[in-house]
């Protein structure tokens, strides 16, 4: 058996069932190696960022291993867009990459040289960085446990992704019958018993709480403790808030679930958070986007408890925290729900308050139904009224990523992911790989006119695979958010954000048309419900363009002032633009420390 | 005046009259400043990877700074690609991207974290090796310090691409009016008297030649000393090789002109290299893809000198050099001039021995011109008969690459370019760069049409820029290169190189149809010299599609054997395949050593 046929034989035993591919000649052993295992699918996309754009998405929605082989050089660089998102958001994935013979590359780790050997560049110098474990695959008797190791790496703790380089003089070599090195992990920094403790804190913090408050990210699915974690906020009657990626971790109807905090969050989420005395984080980092640019106005009347995995992340400077607990969900959780939580006053009543801020604040607004163009609230309104949860949905960045994230209501059981840390434009080409998570049944991606240029040629790999993916594309005429920035602070001069100011974008029904797939123009509400109906029927791909108003308002938000020095001055987290009249939203805060 | 203001002038003032940019909301005051530098023209590409291989082509064609605009996060890793391949291929640029507040730049440079604050990431991590300068902007009053030693190390000495990142909340800070820090260049390695020595050496190793010969790359370019280099040989009658980067220094008819050394180089070139008595390498690296995959069987009958401005280079190992002298070609080549070559025995002979083998073994053979498809040796030489010497000329990876690289019959001023060290696949975006350097006029690019998808979103770009940027595409159903490699080496298992095997590649005259571009495909040897013209003389941009082989012959090339161990053994450096008569190459080699 070869290095090359090792290293995939492994990854079919573990369960692997589908490679995202671009061939190359520093890679060929590789790539005949995956060839020849039939229970793996490749996908052959059309540049490698798709392909760990798409393990990125695939990862994450189905907790299994994303595996993305490519060739060396421009192959491996090529990657690194999706390599640091599934980084940035804790995706389980694993690179494979071709390489020069391995004395080049042993050559290039020790000296300056820019290139050396054919496409030879010094991979680890461009991605160690983004990963949680990179290795040159130097030794055929080593193979196993590189193997092992990266496997391991990838899921455990908080996962991400892990790199092997292989030379193409060492992927052809023979693996001696006699496995002399294998992967023996450190014992794990993690366990039910070392939880204990942590655990009755918070068990305490919120039995002495009158407003408690569950703020949840996505490591609570990372974790697989979503229903430990349903039950948890049941048997307590504790309101929940959602973060971005951690969207689909609670329906929308469900009494105790709020909203979704953060910059362009949701007035209820917001409000609640700075109404909250007690605040437990779980499985989420508390980013920016989520708690404001002026983190320690984040939950200002509350104790905030933070659980997460990552004592990076815990340790960072931002909100006021009162205990950090660097703990894995997977123990914490279960333990989390043997604590006794014994309220000394009865929050039913908080809770009933919660439900009725979600109520009466929704993002989706009768007025938005209305208009010449498609309101993208409206559009998002729709799309979540008409959608089964089978269907998994993928959003991509930019405006697009506020407005359906902000408006979406999500079903019980229902997937949904989109690009957290990195936030990168073209994200919407991972559907390939959210596509395959779901079993290739029914997803759609939503995405932007602007965004959508930068990944087009997955349309290529989409109609290939003739598996029922949609695209639904917010046309607002270019790049809305740069577009609305240059209005507020550049006094409307506007530079590359439409064809006026130089960005162009193509016509987006010629380009499907071109690839082949069936294309649905959505020209105004008026036609929407109906066309909308006929894109999500369909058992094809279809690219689906909703032509929005290239002034769409995104709201709400928490916005800033601008100071006489012209510096920004965030506004209270709760008090979001448009701004409620003073005395509603006073209502509103019956929550403040005393 | 802002940061940003200062450094869109400082550029300006450098004579910088083109930036390739995509906007972004965290470099927003950046963008703002270069909207109001009217004196610098704006393209906006549709991912970054455009920008920066833009940027490449137009520095090493213009010989001036390129210069590139983008955002944090994905903006920056995005542009990765273009950067590594402008650092492997010396082509001076200029990287500025946005980034979230200075705080937060700070905090992820000094911990683990793995992303902080919006769309922030450790941008240094990801690119520093790919560059000959990175800084993070932290002070305003460092501003001045910063862009000069920024754009010194661009251009000095062995080119390269320079990074800085600019934190959002430094972008509009005012700069003090006096100026407290700046760049003073340490004393230069490099001078004319300090080259004289090296001279004399190789000046007396000529002397006692009897076959010469130089082998010269894009250094002699960079450096800007065409015209001595040809004093040079015209003036000493010594042949000439150029190595792909360096295609451009010398026309095809040139009598001292020779041809390519390669693997995938011509005959002449090789079998030249194989009979001189002495080498004289003038700015080049010697790369594996020139110099053959087993670099001390090159030159074998000849004592080599090396003359390269980067010391890394030089001291790799590979080739028997008999003398390595790191010098700068500026300085170097006017003092060769001034060196005495006084050669012991007449040369005449031999310098009409190489130039009868270059009339000899031609790359385009009269065969060609016929078949059902077309022959993509045939096409080049059809472009090369037609083109005029204003028209410049890109080609991209693959085996355009090498069909292209082989067939060029340059005309005397012709500018042509190629990605050389990481060779990736999608450069042929880069004639975006290539135009705006050649002053937008005609301007040719030659891909193939697996190549095309990795960039296709840039017909936008070419749409709106509406210059005569011809598109050629070479198209052989996919990836032609692994086909082929499938079949020598995998006996026919055939894996992502074509429809049938995974990798769909649309119809490229309805993409072109479809972005608003006229589109021309050519299906057969007939009707391809009035179509090409056709193409040619368009004034605007044109995607011309040309039917080849799907089975196309890469030759000649340098072959290897298959050893009983399953390792590979390369031929003889001049004994390319198609193999000569064993007789007719034994005439061939004039020069063994005695």
């Amino acid at each position: 058996m070869t290095v090359a046929e090792y290293m995939m034989d492994f990854l079919k035993k573990k369960g692997v069932d589908t490679a995202f591919v671009i061939t190359g000649g520093q890679a060929m052993y590789l790539n005949d190696a995956l060839c020849r295992t039939h229970d793996i699918r490749s996908i052959f996309v059309h540049h490698e960022q798709a392909a760990t754009m798409s393990a990125d998405a695939y990862s994450r929605i189905t907790g299994k291993l994303g595996f993305v082989l490519v060739t060396a050089g421009p192959g491996a660089i090529n990657a690194t867009n999706g390599l640091v998102g599934g980084f940035t958001d804790s995706a389980p994935m694993m690179v494979i990459s071709g390489q020069s013979n391995l004395a080049f590359v042993e050559y290039m780790s020790k000296s300056n040289i820019r290139q050396y050997g054919v496409q030879g560049i010094n991979t680890r110098d461009f991605v160690e960085k983004g990963v949680k474990y990179f290795a040159t695959v130097d030794d055929p008797a080593k193979i196993a446990y590189y193997m092992e190791r990266a496997y391991y790496m990838a899921l455990e703790g908080r996962p991400g992704p892990v790199w092997l380089e292989v030379p193409l003089n060492v992927q052809g070599m023979q693996v001696p019958e006699k496995i002399l090195y294998s992967f023996t992990p450190e014992e794990s920094l993690f366990s039910a018993k070392k939880c204990k403790e942590a655990c009755e804190k918070i068990a305490n913090a919120l039995s002495n709480s009158k407003r408690p408050l569950v703020m949840a990210g996505q490591g609570v699915r990372l974790a697989g403790v979503v229903d430990e974690f349903m039950q948890f906020i049941e048997k307590n009657n504790i309101p929940v808030i959602t973060t971005r990626l951690g969207i689909d971790l609670i329906e929308y109807e469900h009494p105790l679930f709020v909203g979704h905090p953060g910059n362009y969050g949701d007035r209820p989420a917001n409000i609640t958070a700075q109404n909250a005395d007690v605040i437990v984080v779980l499985g989420s980092r508390m980013s920016t986007s989520s708690i404001g640019h002026d983190s320690k106005m984040f939950g200002r009347n509350a104790d905030i408890y933070v659980v997460d995995v990552d004592k990076e992340e815990l340790n960072k400077p931002g909100p006021n925290i009162k205990g950090r607990f660097m703990e894995d969900l997977r123990f914490f959780m279960p333990e989390l729900n043997n604590a006794s939580v014994d309220f000394t006053e009865n929050h039913d009543e908080w809770a009933k308050f919660c439900e009725n801020l979600k109520h009466k604040y929704p993002v989706m607004l009768p007025e938005y139904r209305d208009g010449e163009k498609v309101n993208s609230y409206y559009l998002i309104d729709q799309i979540c009224e008409l959608l089964d949860n089978e269907t998994a949905v993928l959003v991509d960045t930019g405006s697009c990523f506020h407005v359906a994230a902000q408006g979406w209501k999500l079903r019980k059981g229902q997937r949904f992911l989109t690009t957290g840390g990195l936030s990168s434009m073209g994200y919407w080409c991972a559907v390939l790989g959210a596509c395959a998570a779901n079993n290739y049944k029914n997803t759609i991606v939503i995405t932007g006119d602007g965004s959508l240029q930068m990944n087009i040629q997955e349309f290529a790999t989409i109609k290939h695979l003739n598996k029922p993916i949609k695209v639904i594309i917010i046309n607002n005429n270019g790049y809305l958010l740069i577009r609305q920035t240059q209005r507020t602070y550049m006094e409307d001069r506007f530079f590359g954000e439409s064809p006026e100011s130089g960005l162009f974008c193509p016509d987006t029904m010629a380009i499907a048309a071109a690839y082949g797939i069936k294309g649905v123009r959505i020209e105004n509400p008026g036609e929407l419900e109906s066309k909308l109906r006929d894109v999500l029927e369909y058992d094809k791909p279809v690219i689906c363009e909703v032509m929005c108003p290239e002034w769409q308002a995104i709201i709400p938000r928490v916005s800033s002032d601008k100071l006489p020095d012209g510096t920004l001055r965030q506004r209270n987290f709760e008090d979001m633009y448009p701004f409620l009249p003073e005395n509603e939203l006073a209502s509103c805060m019956i929550g403040k420390k005393t």
